[in-house]
């Protein structure tokens, strides 16, 4: 048995380079490959996700984790082996559910569709986009086609991100929460807005480029192992572990869309550079789950750097950065980072506006899913949505249905983890603010080791371990829960707007 | 037959694609990827190798080989089809030769010696790469191995890059062009040197780095399909064709670096752009041999780069970027990048000493497969051989035998094909000024279409479906000879120096 564990070993570190290539390949095409080399780039990319697919349902895995599975459940059911195991089963029943021909076409047609949402951003022409959506529309329905039938069809794109999570739970939870978040809403519109003029302003771009290299060097972000570069839009890649890299991008006159973006994404990059070395090349590198990773972004971009002991720590120093905010008082700027009012893009969204934006794209996802709503009505849809949950109409579809790489990519059932990596985020907050007491008093010093450190133990090192709702238990005590993220949001704007 | 063409064609697609990755690996391990993820990438290396070999050595296309050699022998010998048949069966005979394990090996032990190196370079310590050189020339003494016996051991090694050259050939070449350099070089010696003091001053990073950007868009060099990077030794990398990606290096305080190795690399890449989108995923998207490709490097940065009309067109332009060049005359600067002098670093000796640099590494890469000199005596022989060639003594091996990035790749064989891409060069240059007489009035006015279209015609477009002496002799009515590069020196050297 123990030979036939360091055969299925074998077989992931094979997966686990070819994942580290694709990583590699991707994020190159979100950085620096030239536009003409994109069509090659679809083919790279469908070759190698073809074979990889091709090792992750062989038969030669199938019958090695049959042998393997009664070996497994002999062991510690919390060990590296048995976990091993574990997801490598769920990967192959995933896997075998999809045949070879369907990965090519999917990577060729994101890959294709991936430039023209570029294009079509940049010239705010929903059109260049919409004969891509389609296909993707279309690859979103045989993909849920190929797995037995479940409570709702959603459910299948949503397990593929959040093991083990319902359609029907995600709305219940958001069911819960949106009267809450929108009373909040309601009871800060009506009292004075905080002034956040300053932050648009033009920022030279190199110094707030190293600005957030200073801030994220402080949170504990390892170079040797990672690094940062710009793209459209910021995101967290790499092969994983000892090659993490993020992406940010720099307004030339607003402050918040390099710095909170920077956090966000050094948040995933951590988390990212975290696990066990032992881990490194089995199936566990990556993260819990979406939302789980999405909690560490979060916790790192509002709960620490949205908050005022960390601009007591930093303020000071953004000011020899940036002299012209030296007439700007320590507690106008927190406000003004923490101002909320409905607003058109998501990744720029406040923290207690934030979930509405996510609704509203979970309600397009499972309406487009159903085919209730045709990729062609989605523009209107989504201004009519935005209208309804956020008082606000897109002037242009660059800054409505344009805005995100998502779908472009054909990721649908993605983003829900968001807002449930907001729930997370707060409920290991409460948890941390037990186990460090003297937490933001480290963090006026600019001090995150210790942040980091419990991080580190009592999630990152896990990798994929855990699941994410057995992860919380585990940590917190309580599954998912969205109480501490209420009560946080309650406390903390209640304070900067008087309530 | 027909439909076991496409199936061919489908199996060099894919080896084309896993090609493209291991490419880009390769470009990103040069140019951003952290120093922490250089294991991993050794194992993202290995592993896409393995694959690649595998599929490269397959009864599956030994099988197909078989069956389509007759097919392939009743087709127009010139036609793409008969030349993919032709070249898969070269490259099927190689790859069935080499275990796979033996390939994942060299791939891990190159990317650990190739980073080894990098630091045996920057502290001038040959102490360090010293223990991974051991191990590759076990590596190159083991792949001799797999091979049926040649007249030389070495042969099997210049074959892998000059299809069907022999050791002999090639010293014989080198034996007949030895004495004439020499002589040249001894006559250059005996009249004044010239002046080139005004290339040894501080010249603004970004400035050269814009000027090398202008030259080579003037040249045509396509950035659509590529792009260029900084590494520490400038290559041209990128999965070909639709792709191709070049470096350079910019040293503060010496002009030459960066121009001519941005010439000289773009020389490269405009080659490697060139090949007919028809080949596009063959096996003939590579150019015919390294000497081919060096002969279209060599043209651009010496032929081109170092000429009188090229000067004449740019040297006004250089003025403006750099006005403390203003005192200095055309004459004079012509004379001062053309200065010929025997100097310690290959990539920056002049046309007149260059190929000594090249006969000391050829000698020393057979002593090294006789055995006759182990790795430990390197930086002696090396010392030792440059003080006779070229009469200087490095003072340190990071100018000496650490140099080189080539055999931290484990290449062997590979120098003497830039000495004999200098002799294509020149041949091939003949042939122009009789097809393109007016081509020095174009280039004195920045104009290079009819030169690039003479070559994409002749040489680029065929990619690698000649064989190097087959293509000179096809293009030029010969076989290599080295009578037009002697003359070619004789002429312009005896002009500068006043021979």
């Amino acid at each position: 048995m123990e030979q036939k564990m360091q055969q299925l070993k074998a077989i992931l570190a094979d997966l686990a380079d070819l994942g580290g290539a694709l990583a590699i390949l991707s994020w190159d095409q979100q950085t620096y490959m030239p536009p003409g080399a994109a069509e090659m780039r679809g083919q790279q990319l469908g070759t190698i996700g073809r074979i990889a697919h091709e090792k992750g349902a062989s038969k030669e895995l199938g019958d090695l984790l049959k042998a393997l599975k009664p070996y497994a459940a002999s062991l510690d059911p919390d060990s590296d082996d048995a976990r091993i195991v574990k997801h490598a089963l769920r990967d192959y029943e995933r896997a075998t559910c999809i045949p070879p021909e369907f990965v090519v076409e999917q990577n060729e047609v994101t890959t294709l569709a991936n430039q023209a949402w570029a294009e079509a951003r940049a010239k705010s022409d929903f059109s260049i986009f919409h004969p891509h959506l389609e296909k993707i529309v279309e690859l979103v329905h045989r993909y849920v086609g190929f797995f037995p039938p479940a409570e709702h069809p959603y459910d299948i794109l949503l397990d593929a991100y959040e093991p083990g999570m319902k359609t029907s739970e995600v709305k219940a939870i958001f069911n819960a929460l949106r009267p809450q978040q929108v009373e909040l809403i309601k009871a800060i519109s009506a009292k004075p807005q905080v002034d956040d003029s300053f932050l648009h302003q033009p920022f030279d771009e190199q110094k707030q480029w190293d600005f957030g290299v200073e801030v994220i060097t402080k949170f504990g972000y390892d170079w040797q192992r990672g690094r940062q570069d710009k793209s459209t839009h910021p995101f967290t890649g790499g092969p994983g572990m000892n090659d993490v890299r993020l992406t940010t991008r720099v307004a030339p006159d607003f402050f918040n869309t390099m710095i909170f973006g920077t956090m966000h994404e050094a948040g995933h990059a951590m988390y990212g550079q975290g696990p066990s070395q032992a881990l490194l090349r089995t199936n566990l590198t990556d993260g819990a789950s979406l939302a789980v990773h999405e909690s560490q972004s979060r916790m790192w971009e509002n709960l620490v750097g949205r908050s005022l002991p960390f601009w007591q720590y930093f303020y000071p120093r953004l000011q020899e950065y940036f002299p012209q905010l030296k007439g700007v008082s320590l507690d106008s700027f927190y406000k003004g980072v923490n101002k909320v009012q409905p607003s058109l893009i998501r990744v720029e969204a406040d923290e207690a506006t934030y979930n509405l934006h996510i609704m509203l794209r979970l309600e397009l996802e499972i309406a487009i899913v159903e085919g209730k709503v045709p990729v062609k009505d989605l523009p209107e849809a989504w201004n009519k949505k935005m209208k309804e949950y956020l008082g606000v109409t897109p002037p242009n579809d660059a800054v409505g249905v344009l805005q995100d790489i998502h779908w472009s990519w054909g990721l649908m059932g993605y983003f829900s983890t968001y807002a449930l990596g907001n729930l997370i985020s707060a409920q290991l907050w409460e948890k941390i603010d037990q186990d460090l007491p003297d937490l933001a008093a480290q963090i006026r010093q600019g001090k995150f080791e210790a942040l980091l450190g419990w991080l580190r133990e009592k999630i990152h090192i896990h990798g994929r371990k855990f699941e994410p709702q057995e992860l919380a238990q585990r940590v917190t005590g309580s599954k998912i829960d969205s109480a501490p993220y209420v009560k946080y949001l309650k406390t903390k704007y209640g304070q900067i707007y008087g309530l």
